[in-house]
């Protein structure tokens, strides 16, 4: 299973592409604002993955929840599935938890799911369906 | 600049390979100890990246601390460089923090360096020296 994007969690969107571009260059387009998850995101290619920042819209965002309790970081990792609705059948199969029992808009216009941290020692596991 | 790998913190790498392996499939060989850091760790393959879970061999460990800190989670991000020196020095270049001011011994043979979490938000960046 492939790394599709590595997620951060940023306070500021333009601060935090004045730190990334000298490693990964410019983003992929413009900032695309993510109602479902209160974001905006910006993609950053990094050869077959990418870096995406995640800045909140307002503080009933999850990723505000995150920077209030443990500040800037890496927030999630996510890895490319051919089947979202299966990928995370198979963690809820295996005993696991999910924050989505089947996929959900996501950024890129891509379906995407969540497990819950507890489901792989306190990491946040992003799917997303790439057909 | 292209993921070289995602490194988890974990109490027990046992445990944590029972967790990863249904994704990922069996760690890539053996657990190798890494003094430098006095960690144990394991590589699962993602494409052409790898998840690294790091267990601490005890608590003089970073890991042991930023396990104390903020419980197991994703712990750094490693990033293939043809010249960890050269990475290590651009960061210092543009006013970032380090770690490592030159390369030094990591897994698998290879020349790593870390920047501080300071240069890039929160984020502890690892170089991967692959020639």
């Amino acid at each position: 299973m492939e790394i599709d994007h590595v997620g951060i969690a940023v306070q500021d969107l333009a601060a935090a592409l004045v730190r990334w571009t000298p490693l990964l260059g410019p983003p992929t387009g413009p900032p695309e604002v993510v109602p479902s998850n209160r974001v905006r995101v910006s993609f950053l290619e990094s050869g077959a993955s990418h870096v995406e920042l995640l800045e909140p819209l307002d503080p009933d965002s999850p990723v505000s929840k995150f920077l209030a309790q443990r500040g800037e970081g890496i927030h999630h990792l996510a890895f490319r599935v051919a089947d979202v609705d299966r990928a995370l059948g198979e963690v809820i199969a295996r005993g696991g938890s999910v924050v989505d029992r089947i996929g959900r808009p996501g950024a890129r216009g891509r379906r995407v799911g969540f497990a819950h941290p507890r489901a792989f020692g306190g990491v946040l596991v992003e799917f997303v369906e790439v057909p």
